[in-house]
Protein backbone atom coordinates (compact mmCIF):
# COMPACT_ATOMS: atom_id res chain seq x y z
CA UNK A 1 0.00 0.00 0.00
CA UNK A 2 1.22 3.48 -1.11
CA UNK A 3 1.48 5.83 1.86
CA UNK A 4 -0.57 8.82 2.57
CA UNK A 5 1.61 11.98 1.78
CA UNK A 6 -0.14 14.81 4.04
CA UNK A 7 1.83 17.99 2.45
CA UNK A 8 1.56 21.52 4.44
CA UNK A 9 3.91 24.38 5.03
CA UNK A 10 7.51 24.54 5.96
CA UNK A 11 6.48 27.36 8.54
CA UNK A 12 3.77 29.81 9.36
CA UNK A 13 3.80 32.85 11.36
CA UNK A 14 2.85 32.40 14.95
CA UNK A 15 -0.83 33.32 14.93
CA UNK A 16 -2.12 30.57 12.87
CA UNK A 17 -0.33 27.89 14.56
CA UNK A 18 -2.57 25.43 15.72
CA UNK A 19 -5.21 26.22 13.43
CA UNK A 20 -3.98 25.18 9.96
CA UNK A 21 -5.80 23.26 8.08
CA UNK A 22 -3.83 20.25 8.04
CA UNK A 23 -4.80 19.70 11.52
CA UNK A 24 -7.86 18.62 10.40
CA UNK A 25 -6.13 15.57 7.98
CA UNK A 26 -4.02 14.81 10.93
CA UNK A 27 -7.20 14.52 13.32
CA UNK A 28 -8.78 12.16 10.96
CA UNK A 29 -5.60 9.95 10.04
CA UNK A 30 -5.09 9.96 13.82
CA UNK A 31 -8.69 8.57 14.72
CA UNK A 32 -8.55 6.25 11.85
CA UNK A 33 -5.17 5.08 12.84
CA UNK A 34 -4.09 5.86 8.76
CA UNK A 35 -0.09 5.36 8.43
CA UNK A 36 1.05 8.52 6.72
CA UNK A 37 4.02 11.20 6.72
CA UNK A 38 3.95 14.59 6.28
CA UNK A 39 5.77 16.71 3.62
CA UNK A 40 6.29 20.20 3.37
CA UNK A 41 5.96 23.08 0.87
CA UNK A 42 7.21 26.58 1.12
CA UNK A 43 5.22 29.05 2.36
CA UNK A 44 7.27 31.74 1.43
CA UNK A 45 7.53 31.15 -2.24
CA UNK A 46 4.42 29.19 -3.79
CA UNK A 47 5.34 28.05 -7.19
CA UNK A 48 4.08 26.23 -10.02
CA UNK A 49 4.53 23.14 -8.38
CA UNK A 50 2.01 24.33 -4.94
CA UNK A 51 -0.23 25.03 -7.27
CA UNK A 52 -0.69 22.01 -9.70
CA UNK A 53 -1.68 20.61 -6.14
CA UNK A 54 -3.69 23.08 -4.52
CA UNK A 55 -5.18 25.88 -7.13
CA UNK A 56 -5.38 28.28 -4.05
CA UNK A 57 -2.16 27.80 -3.51
CA UNK A 58 -2.76 26.66 0.12
CA UNK A 59 -2.20 23.66 2.31
CA UNK A 60 -3.38 20.95 2.95
CA UNK A 61 -3.43 18.76 0.18
CA UNK A 62 -3.01 14.91 0.59
CA UNK A 63 -1.60 12.43 -2.45
CA UNK A 64 -3.03 8.66 -2.08
CA UNK A 65 -1.34 7.09 -4.88
CA UNK A 66 -2.30 8.80 -8.02
CA UNK A 67 -5.30 10.88 -6.76
CA UNK A 68 -3.89 14.14 -4.91
CA UNK A 69 -6.80 15.79 -2.88
CA UNK A 70 -6.57 19.57 -2.36
CA UNK A 71 -9.34 20.39 -0.18
CA UNK A 72 -9.79 19.45 3.78
CA UNK A 73 -13.31 18.97 3.49
CA UNK A 74 -12.69 16.27 0.76
CA UNK A 75 -9.67 15.07 2.38
CA UNK A 76 -11.25 14.33 5.40
CA UNK A 77 -14.37 12.76 3.37
CA UNK A 78 -11.74 10.97 1.52
CA UNK A 79 -10.15 9.54 4.61
CA UNK A 80 -13.61 8.70 6.59
CA UNK A 81 -13.92 6.47 3.58
CA UNK A 82 -11.25 4.95 4.12
CA UNK A 83 -12.00 3.66 7.52
CA UNK A 84 -15.21 2.90 9.46
CA UNK A 85 -13.97 4.85 12.34
CA UNK A 86 -14.94 8.19 11.06
CA UNK A 87 -18.09 7.27 9.32
CA UNK A 88 -20.42 4.12 9.06
CA UNK A 89 -21.02 2.13 6.00
CA UNK A 90 -25.06 1.54 6.28
CA UNK A 91 -26.63 4.43 3.95
CA UNK A 92 -28.47 5.90 6.87
CA UNK A 93 -25.70 6.58 9.24
CA UNK A 94 -23.56 7.60 5.76
CA UNK A 95 -25.78 10.42 5.04
CA UNK A 96 -26.15 11.71 8.10
CA UNK A 97 -22.32 12.08 8.66
CA UNK A 98 -22.05 13.87 5.23
CA UNK A 99 -24.88 15.96 5.88
CA UNK A 100 -23.07 17.15 8.75
CA UNK A 101 -19.81 17.67 7.49
CA UNK A 102 -21.03 19.41 4.74
CA UNK A 103 -23.04 21.81 7.61
CA UNK A 104 -19.95 22.40 8.91
CA UNK A 105 -18.10 23.95 6.16
CA UNK A 106 -21.16 25.50 4.38
CA UNK A 107 -23.71 26.75 7.31
CA UNK A 108 -21.37 26.99 10.05
CA UNK A 109 -17.57 27.90 9.13
CA UNK A 110 -19.36 30.07 6.32
CA UNK A 111 -20.66 32.23 9.60
CA UNK A 112 -17.88 31.66 11.40
CA UNK A 113 -15.03 32.05 9.18
CA UNK A 114 -15.39 36.03 8.06
CA UNK A 115 -16.56 36.78 11.87
CA UNK A 116 -12.91 35.56 12.90
CA UNK A 117 -11.00 37.20 10.19
CA UNK A 118 -12.62 40.58 11.16
CA UNK A 119 -11.93 39.65 14.48
CA UNK A 120 -8.34 38.73 13.43
CA UNK A 121 -7.88 42.28 11.89
CA UNK A 122 -8.24 43.81 15.03
CA UNK A 123 -11.11 45.79 13.44
CA UNK A 124 -13.71 46.74 16.08
CA UNK A 125 -15.66 49.04 14.07
CA UNK A 126 -20.12 48.60 14.89
CA UNK A 127 -21.25 49.06 11.08
CA UNK A 128 -24.40 48.28 9.93
CA UNK A 129 -22.49 45.39 7.52
CA UNK A 130 -20.27 44.30 10.50
CA UNK A 131 -23.43 43.65 12.59
CA UNK A 132 -25.12 41.36 9.97
CA UNK A 133 -22.42 39.22 9.88
CA UNK A 134 -22.30 39.07 13.40
CA UNK A 135 -26.18 38.30 13.49
CA UNK A 136 -25.22 35.10 10.73
CA UNK A 137 -23.00 33.84 13.30
CA UNK A 138 -25.24 34.40 15.97
CA UNK A 139 -27.85 32.67 14.10
CA UNK A 140 -26.16 29.70 13.35
CA UNK A 141 -24.63 29.45 17.14
CA UNK A 142 -28.20 29.39 18.44
CA UNK A 143 -29.48 26.62 16.46
CA UNK A 144 -25.92 24.45 16.90
CA UNK A 145 -26.45 25.44 20.88
CA UNK A 146 -30.12 23.96 20.79
CA UNK A 147 -29.02 20.92 18.77
CA UNK A 148 -26.01 20.21 20.97
CA UNK A 149 -27.71 20.37 24.23
CA UNK A 150 -28.49 17.12 24.85
CA UNK A 151 -25.87 15.38 22.39
CA UNK A 152 -22.45 13.82 22.55
CA UNK A 153 -22.03 14.58 18.93
CA UNK A 154 -23.60 15.35 16.21
CA UNK A 155 -24.58 11.75 14.81
CA UNK A 156 -24.70 8.30 16.77
CA UNK A 157 -21.24 8.40 17.43
CA UNK A 158 -17.72 10.44 17.13
CA UNK A 159 -17.37 10.94 12.91
CA UNK A 160 -15.61 12.86 10.61
CA UNK A 161 -18.26 15.39 10.86
CA UNK A 162 -17.28 16.25 14.49
CA UNK A 163 -13.59 16.93 13.41
CA UNK A 164 -14.67 19.67 11.16
CA UNK A 165 -17.64 20.92 13.37
CA UNK A 166 -15.46 21.38 16.80
CA UNK A 167 -12.16 22.90 14.25
CA UNK A 168 -14.79 25.32 12.95
CA UNK A 169 -16.30 26.17 16.44
CA UNK A 170 -13.10 25.98 17.97
CA UNK A 171 -11.93 29.30 16.00
CA UNK A 172 -14.92 31.20 17.26
CA UNK A 173 -14.20 30.29 20.48
CA UNK A 174 -10.42 31.41 20.32
CA UNK A 175 -12.18 35.25 19.68
CA UNK A 176 -14.45 34.37 22.74
CA UNK A 177 -17.35 34.10 20.25
CA UNK A 178 -18.79 30.95 22.52
CA UNK A 179 -18.88 32.99 25.41
CA UNK A 180 -23.43 32.80 25.56
CA UNK A 181 -23.43 29.51 23.59
CA UNK A 182 -22.15 26.68 26.54
CA UNK A 183 -23.17 23.68 24.82
CA UNK A 184 -21.46 24.58 21.71
CA UNK A 185 -18.33 25.22 23.89
CA UNK A 186 -18.66 22.12 25.88
CA UNK A 187 -18.81 20.20 22.70
CA UNK A 188 -14.88 21.59 21.35
CA UNK A 189 -14.00 20.84 25.32
CA UNK A 190 -15.22 17.45 24.59
CA UNK A 191 -13.74 16.79 20.94
CA UNK A 192 -10.25 18.45 21.47
CA UNK A 193 -9.43 16.07 24.87
CA UNK A 194 -9.59 13.58 22.29
CA UNK A 195 -5.79 11.88 22.29
CA UNK A 196 -5.79 11.92 18.75
CA UNK A 197 -6.91 15.87 18.23
CA UNK A 198 -3.76 16.67 20.89
CA UNK A 199 -1.20 14.26 19.06
CA UNK A 200 -2.83 16.06 15.69
CA UNK A 201 -2.06 19.55 17.69
CA UNK A 202 1.65 18.90 19.05
CA UNK A 203 2.58 17.59 15.71
CA UNK A 204 1.39 20.64 14.04
CA UNK A 205 3.01 22.88 16.54
CA UNK A 206 6.27 20.57 16.07
CA UNK A 207 6.28 20.75 12.39
CA UNK A 208 6.38 24.68 12.35
CA UNK A 209 8.60 24.88 15.53
CA UNK A 210 11.18 22.47 13.60
CA UNK A 211 11.36 24.76 11.02
CA UNK A 212 11.79 27.86 13.82
CA UNK A 213 14.91 25.88 14.84
CA UNK A 214 16.32 24.93 11.65
CA UNK A 215 16.05 29.02 10.58
CA UNK A 216 18.16 29.80 13.66
CA UNK A 217 20.48 27.14 12.84
CA UNK A 218 21.10 28.49 9.36
CA UNK A 219 21.70 31.75 10.14
CA UNK B 1 -38.52 3.68 -6.99
CA UNK B 2 -40.14 6.24 -4.49
CA UNK B 3 -39.66 9.45 -5.85
CA UNK B 4 -37.08 12.30 -4.97
CA UNK B 5 -39.01 14.87 -3.19
CA UNK B 6 -37.62 18.38 -3.08
CA UNK B 7 -38.72 20.42 -0.33
CA UNK B 8 -38.20 24.82 -0.44
CA UNK B 9 -39.93 27.67 0.94
CA UNK B 10 -43.93 28.08 0.29
CA UNK B 11 -42.92 31.68 -0.59
CA UNK B 12 -39.95 34.43 -0.89
CA UNK B 13 -39.84 37.59 -1.14
CA UNK B 14 -38.22 39.16 -4.29
CA UNK B 15 -34.68 39.91 -3.14
CA UNK B 16 -33.78 36.56 -2.63
CA UNK B 17 -36.17 34.92 -5.94
CA UNK B 18 -33.54 33.00 -8.61
CA UNK B 19 -31.11 32.39 -5.91
CA UNK B 20 -32.94 29.94 -2.84
CA UNK B 21 -30.63 27.03 -2.68
CA UNK B 22 -33.10 24.90 -4.34
CA UNK B 23 -31.98 25.94 -7.76
CA UNK B 24 -28.96 24.49 -7.02
CA UNK B 25 -30.70 21.09 -6.83
CA UNK B 26 -33.20 21.52 -9.43
CA UNK B 27 -30.35 22.06 -11.50
CA UNK B 28 -28.35 19.38 -10.77
CA UNK B 29 -31.96 17.09 -10.95
CA UNK B 30 -32.72 18.52 -14.18
CA UNK B 31 -28.90 17.40 -15.39
CA UNK B 32 -29.44 13.94 -14.17
CA UNK B 33 -32.58 14.20 -15.99
CA UNK B 34 -34.17 12.60 -12.53
CA UNK B 35 -37.69 12.69 -11.84
CA UNK B 36 -38.74 14.53 -8.49
CA UNK B 37 -41.17 16.46 -7.61
CA UNK B 38 -40.85 19.66 -5.39
CA UNK B 39 -42.72 20.51 -1.71
CA UNK B 40 -43.20 23.44 0.35
CA UNK B 41 -42.95 24.57 3.54
CA UNK B 42 -43.82 27.46 5.44
CA UNK B 43 -40.96 30.30 5.05
CA UNK B 44 -43.06 32.81 7.58
CA UNK B 45 -43.76 29.44 9.98
CA UNK B 46 -40.62 27.28 11.09
CA UNK B 47 -42.50 24.75 12.88
CA UNK B 48 -40.65 21.91 14.57
CA UNK B 49 -41.59 19.44 11.60
CA UNK B 50 -39.12 22.01 9.14
CA UNK B 51 -36.30 21.67 12.15
CA UNK B 52 -36.66 18.03 12.21
CA UNK B 53 -35.67 17.98 8.10
CA UNK B 54 -33.30 21.03 8.76
CA UNK B 55 -31.50 21.96 11.59
CA UNK B 56 -31.10 25.19 10.40
CA UNK B 57 -34.41 26.16 9.16
CA UNK B 58 -33.22 26.81 6.14
CA UNK B 59 -33.63 25.07 2.51
CA UNK B 60 -33.95 22.82 0.43
CA UNK B 61 -33.86 19.17 1.59
CA UNK B 62 -34.43 16.40 -0.41
CA UNK B 63 -35.67 12.86 0.95
CA UNK B 64 -34.95 9.68 -1.28
CA UNK B 65 -36.73 6.59 0.02
CA UNK B 66 -36.29 7.16 3.94
CA UNK B 67 -33.09 9.39 3.86
CA UNK B 68 -33.44 12.90 4.05
CA UNK B 69 -30.31 15.18 2.91
CA UNK B 70 -30.40 19.14 3.93
CA UNK B 71 -27.19 20.48 3.02
CA UNK B 72 -27.11 21.49 -0.72
CA UNK B 73 -23.71 20.73 -1.08
CA UNK B 74 -24.59 17.19 0.27
CA UNK B 75 -27.61 16.69 -1.89
CA UNK B 76 -26.17 17.73 -5.59
CA UNK B 77 -23.42 15.32 -4.72
CA UNK B 78 -25.78 12.71 -3.74
CA UNK B 79 -27.62 13.34 -7.19
CA UNK B 80 -24.04 13.35 -8.71
CA UNK B 81 -24.04 9.81 -7.16
CA UNK B 82 -26.84 8.21 -8.69
CA UNK B 83 -26.10 9.64 -12.49
CA UNK B 84 -22.88 9.16 -14.66
CA UNK B 85 -24.14 12.53 -15.70
CA UNK B 86 -22.82 14.93 -13.36
CA UNK B 87 -19.59 13.07 -11.84
CA UNK B 88 -17.32 10.10 -13.83
CA UNK B 89 -17.15 6.56 -12.15
CA UNK B 90 -13.25 6.14 -12.28
CA UNK B 91 -11.86 7.17 -9.23
CA UNK B 92 -9.45 9.97 -10.81
CA UNK B 93 -12.23 11.78 -12.20
CA UNK B 94 -14.69 11.51 -9.18
CA UNK B 95 -12.09 12.81 -6.91
CA UNK B 96 -11.40 15.84 -8.89
CA UNK B 97 -15.65 16.40 -9.04
CA UNK B 98 -15.40 15.65 -5.41
CA UNK B 99 -12.17 18.41 -4.97
CA UNK B 100 -13.88 21.01 -6.88
CA UNK B 101 -17.77 20.77 -5.30
CA UNK B 102 -15.75 21.55 -2.04
CA UNK B 103 -13.67 23.89 -3.28
CA UNK B 104 -16.53 25.89 -4.79
CA UNK B 105 -18.60 26.29 -1.09
CA UNK B 106 -15.47 26.21 1.06
CA UNK B 107 -12.83 28.11 -0.57
CA UNK B 108 -15.10 30.49 -3.06
CA UNK B 109 -18.41 30.86 -1.71
CA UNK B 110 -16.52 31.48 1.84
CA UNK B 111 -15.21 34.56 0.13
CA UNK B 112 -18.11 35.40 -2.30
CA UNK B 113 -21.17 34.93 0.28
CA UNK B 114 -19.94 37.35 3.52
CA UNK B 115 -18.94 39.57 0.36
CA UNK B 116 -22.43 39.29 -1.21
CA UNK B 117 -24.26 39.80 2.32
CA UNK B 118 -22.41 43.15 2.89
CA UNK B 119 -23.61 44.18 -0.62
CA UNK B 120 -26.93 43.10 0.20
CA UNK B 121 -26.91 45.06 3.41
CA UNK B 122 -26.35 48.31 1.30
CA UNK B 123 -23.86 49.10 3.81
CA UNK B 124 -20.63 50.56 2.06
CA UNK B 125 -18.35 51.89 5.07
CA UNK B 126 -14.51 51.33 3.83
CA UNK B 127 -13.16 50.00 7.86
CA UNK B 128 -10.03 47.55 7.57
CA UNK B 129 -12.09 44.73 8.24
CA UNK B 130 -14.24 45.51 5.29
CA UNK B 131 -11.51 46.24 3.09
CA UNK B 132 -9.91 42.31 4.79
CA UNK B 133 -12.91 40.43 2.85
CA UNK B 134 -12.96 42.45 0.36
CA UNK B 135 -9.65 41.26 -0.46
CA UNK B 136 -10.45 38.15 0.53
CA UNK B 137 -12.63 37.90 -2.37
CA UNK B 138 -10.28 39.45 -5.09
CA UNK B 139 -7.80 36.46 -3.71
CA UNK B 140 -10.25 33.52 -4.24
CA UNK B 141 -11.44 35.22 -7.99
CA UNK B 142 -7.81 35.78 -9.24
CA UNK B 143 -7.17 31.85 -8.45
CA UNK B 144 -10.38 31.35 -10.60
CA UNK B 145 -9.69 33.27 -13.49
CA UNK B 146 -6.32 32.39 -14.05
CA UNK B 147 -7.51 28.49 -13.54
CA UNK B 148 -10.39 28.78 -15.93
CA UNK B 149 -8.86 31.31 -18.92
CA UNK B 150 -8.20 28.23 -21.02
CA UNK B 151 -10.66 25.67 -18.96
CA UNK B 152 -14.40 25.58 -20.36
CA UNK B 153 -15.52 23.72 -17.26
CA UNK B 154 -13.60 23.13 -14.04
CA UNK B 155 -12.77 19.18 -14.82
CA UNK B 156 -12.78 17.47 -18.20
CA UNK B 157 -16.82 18.11 -18.72
CA UNK B 158 -19.43 19.50 -17.08
CA UNK B 159 -19.91 18.66 -13.69
CA UNK B 160 -21.58 18.56 -10.34
CA UNK B 161 -18.75 21.04 -9.33
CA UNK B 162 -20.03 23.52 -12.16
CA UNK B 163 -23.09 23.55 -10.59
CA UNK B 164 -22.35 24.77 -6.91
CA UNK B 165 -19.21 26.73 -8.32
CA UNK B 166 -20.92 29.30 -11.11
CA UNK B 167 -24.09 29.68 -9.04
CA UNK B 168 -21.78 30.64 -6.29
CA UNK B 169 -20.00 32.93 -8.91
CA UNK B 170 -22.97 34.40 -10.12
CA UNK B 171 -23.79 35.70 -6.81
CA UNK B 172 -20.72 38.16 -6.94
CA UNK B 173 -22.12 38.89 -10.68
CA UNK B 174 -25.47 40.01 -9.47
CA UNK B 175 -23.22 42.46 -7.29
CA UNK B 176 -21.10 43.12 -10.39
CA UNK B 177 -17.99 41.65 -8.62
CA UNK B 178 -16.85 39.85 -11.98
CA UNK B 179 -16.17 43.33 -13.27
CA UNK B 180 -12.31 42.44 -13.59
CA UNK B 181 -12.49 38.69 -13.71
CA UNK B 182 -13.56 38.34 -17.26
CA UNK B 183 -12.79 34.44 -17.55
CA UNK B 184 -15.40 33.77 -14.08
CA UNK B 185 -17.88 36.06 -16.29
CA UNK B 186 -18.12 33.85 -18.99
CA UNK B 187 -18.16 30.75 -17.40
CA UNK B 188 -21.33 32.05 -15.33
CA UNK B 189 -22.76 32.84 -18.88
CA UNK B 190 -21.75 29.54 -20.15
CA UNK B 191 -23.21 27.80 -17.26
CA UNK B 192 -26.59 29.64 -16.80
CA UNK B 193 -26.76 29.05 -20.84
CA UNK B 194 -27.52 25.71 -20.25
CA UNK B 195 -30.96 24.51 -20.62
CA UNK B 196 -31.30 22.55 -17.40
CA UNK B 197 -30.15 25.81 -15.42
CA UNK B 198 -32.66 27.94 -17.80
CA UNK B 199 -35.26 25.34 -16.74
CA UNK B 200 -34.33 24.97 -13.00
CA UNK B 201 -34.56 29.06 -12.83
CA UNK B 202 -37.76 29.58 -14.35
CA UNK B 203 -38.97 26.67 -12.01
CA UNK B 204 -38.21 28.38 -9.20
CA UNK B 205 -39.84 31.53 -10.13
CA UNK B 206 -42.74 30.12 -11.18
CA UNK B 207 -43.01 28.05 -8.02
CA UNK B 208 -42.76 31.35 -5.47
CA UNK B 209 -45.11 33.65 -8.04
CA UNK B 210 -47.54 30.83 -7.86
CA UNK B 211 -47.62 31.35 -4.19
CA UNK B 212 -47.99 35.15 -4.60
CA UNK B 213 -50.84 34.61 -6.70
CA UNK B 214 -52.80 32.37 -4.01
CA UNK B 215 -52.20 35.15 -1.90
CA UNK B 216 -54.12 37.65 -3.82
CA UNK B 217 -56.74 35.21 -4.69
CA UNK B 218 -56.83 34.63 -0.65
CA UNK B 219 -57.33 37.86 0.27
Amino acid sequence: MTPLVLTTYDWVPMPPRGFVRDLRVRWALEEAQLPYRVASTSFKERGAGHFAHQPFGQVPWLTDGDISIFESGAIVLHVAEKSTVLMPTDAKGRNDVVNWLFAALNSVEMAALPWALLKFTGDEQQTPGRKFLDDFLTLRLDRMEQFLANRAWLTNAFSAADILMSDVLRLVDRFDGLAKHPACRSYVQRATARPAFKKAHADQMKHFEAADLSQVNAS
